[in-house]
């Protein structure tokens, strides 16, 4: 017998997951926001004196779910926290599906979706995107699932799905839909407006790419008041602590950054394609802040050379459909050129 | 068809968990530290400027593991760190149980392992504890069960099982043991140091109590490597913030706040007793930061009486084999003369 048999049967299979050795490596591999913590949220974590933090936070998080409402122009109770996007994830896999039910997942898409699925008893059904990357509605809509969960931009081949395609899934699949905007704010559209149109749809989002608060995690979903009061009822009660609670809200209420950050993405998408197109690089069309390219020399020799440089960035080169390829943060000029300057060395260094 | 028909069949008669409203009470109901944060904790998070909250924490929480395996002189790869020990609580259940697994726990205990175990698609298993609300080591054994899952001192009952019937617990269930030392601080004792011994024991422990750090929501596993490696691939990736990591380690590294707060538990417990059985009540032997107590008048006049005057109870009074019940913090001599003077105001408005 493998120790292993203890385990549900359905996670025996899971390894630990991407934990790379720091150091002061420059990080262009997580698509997080390379401008630094929100600034509001600092201010807001310079004063704790107001925080009784013996004491339980709230318990549905009440602060930030009516911050949540006035900023998108629903009600608090539209709205579900977690500590993370990823306990969205999990709560929706723990709240609709049975076990051995499926879900729909597009690919090549965000790995940590199988693992969710898996983890709570469910079976992956993965469906091909196109060759442009985009849903094929068809088959996405055919696959007899009981949740469908794709995130849009996708990640890691950036481009966003188009919103028709999404809303013909939405009527058509019949069951839930969960359309992750991790990278929303860097295509300035959402689905969250729209959440009382649907009785499937559940939108989430994480804080920790354009708010810069991946330390703190914090996410939430949106949905109708149906589907949230669900949720509500499995959720870990109090999962968010207070200060990312506090922080949180003090970063919805300041948009300045957030658009500083969108513009910054937007200005140097270009330049950063360019210059890797010019290298050799095959470069996909993105809406988030990270591009996927094709590596002119073999992934691992580039990503490891580039860590020996002091830069991280994301291996994918294994995956079938993404071979050879890597992901990386759209940084400002100057930490792009740190980074373009090394690949030119590695590359050179490789021929 | 309900609405709840899409929910799991396991969760669709979950509500929503205690979530007073509670203003400017005096928090007697949640067995908190009632000393205020942690100071230690507290001098940690007055500098954040070496912590880049922009980008991930620590996948596994590294650093805080390492403090926790000097701490109890273990290694690092021991423990698993979870948002609050309810993670923990999660991930043994998702880590161990297959579907309509059955897991044992005691009766009358904490009501959130049925919450963990109905969430993740198991079958409670409720074995009654003695007249003493000791263990039924015999009953424990023989029911059948993947999990079982105890806490020691008991809450809401108060006293600590012996450890005696812990380890042959150990000794002849065939499954996963699980003693939450939530209050374990108030005990002096910990099974933690005993985990290498034992292929079946898993400690889990809260930083919400003695350490009075319950809002940053901080737990962790103690097992031997294997079952901690398996649980260490199922949990949610860098589930724990980077505050809350860097408030926990200071705060593990300062045990003067803990002594000082077992003193004046310590201290205060048998005059709170004896005032509450002056006034009436019958009270429960404690091992922990709280008491156990059956009301003189109904219970629902005295914790509405009491919330009615900014004290805040917890009220078990509907509960089989606690009928009547209250529990209530322990706090200094200045909080349990408030709570008291309180009671006897709506006690004697009651005659």
């Amino acid at each position: 017998m493998s120790d292993r048999d203890i385990m549900r049967s359905s996670v025996r299979h899971f390894q630990r997951y991407y934990s790379p050795d720091i150091g002061d490596a420059l990080r262009m591999d997580t698509s997080t926001n390379v401008l630094g913590p929100h600034p509001a949220a600092l201010a807001a974590l310079s004063d704790l004196s107001d925080l009784n933090l013996n004491q339980y936070p709230s318990t549905y998080s009440d602060g930030l779910r009516q911050t949540l409402a006035e900023k998108y122009g629903l009600r608090p109770d539209n709205f579900v926290v977690g500590a993370g996007s990823d306990e969205n994830i999990d709560i929706i896999c723990k709240c609709f599906m049975e076990w051995q039910d499926s879900a729909v997942v597009p690919y090549p898409s965000y790995s940590l979706y199988d693992f969710f699925i898996n983890m709570n008893g469910g079976r992956v059904i993965a469906v091909e995107l196109d060759d442009e990357f985009q849903l094929d509605v068809d088959s996405m809509v055919k696959a007899k699932g009981k949740v469908m969960i794709m995130p849009s931009p996708n990640n890691p081949t950036g481009a966003a799905f188009r919103e028709k395609d999404i809303v013909e899934i939405l009527d058509r699949f019949p069951g839930i839909v969960v359309v992750d905007e991790a990278y929303g704010e860097f295509t300035g559209r959402s689905m969250i407006p729209r959440v009382d149109e649907f009785d499937n749809l559940i939108v989430i989002k994480t804080m920790s790419k354009a708010y810069a608060l991946a330390g703190l995690r914090v996410g939430f979903s949106a949905s109708n008041l149906k589907l949230a009061d669900m949720m509500s009822c499995v959720k870990i009660p109090y999962s968010l602590n207070t200060l990312s609670e506090k922080a949180a809200i003090a970063a919805l209420l300041d948009d300045e950054f957030i658009h500083r950050t969108v513009r910054m993405v937007r200005e140097n998408k270009p330049l950063l394609e360019k210059e890797l197109q010019e290298m050799g690089f095959q470069t996909y069309p993105t809406d988030g802040n990270f591009l996927l390219a094709c590596s002119p020399i073999p992934h691992r020799t580039l990503v490891e050379g580039l860590k020996a440089k002091g830069v991280l960035i994301r291996d994918f080169g294994s995956k079938r459909r993404l071979e050879n390829c890597v992901r990386m943060t759209i940084g400002t000029k100057e930490l792009n050129d740190i980074m373009l300057e090394k690949m030119r060395e590695v590359i050179s260094e490789c021929r």
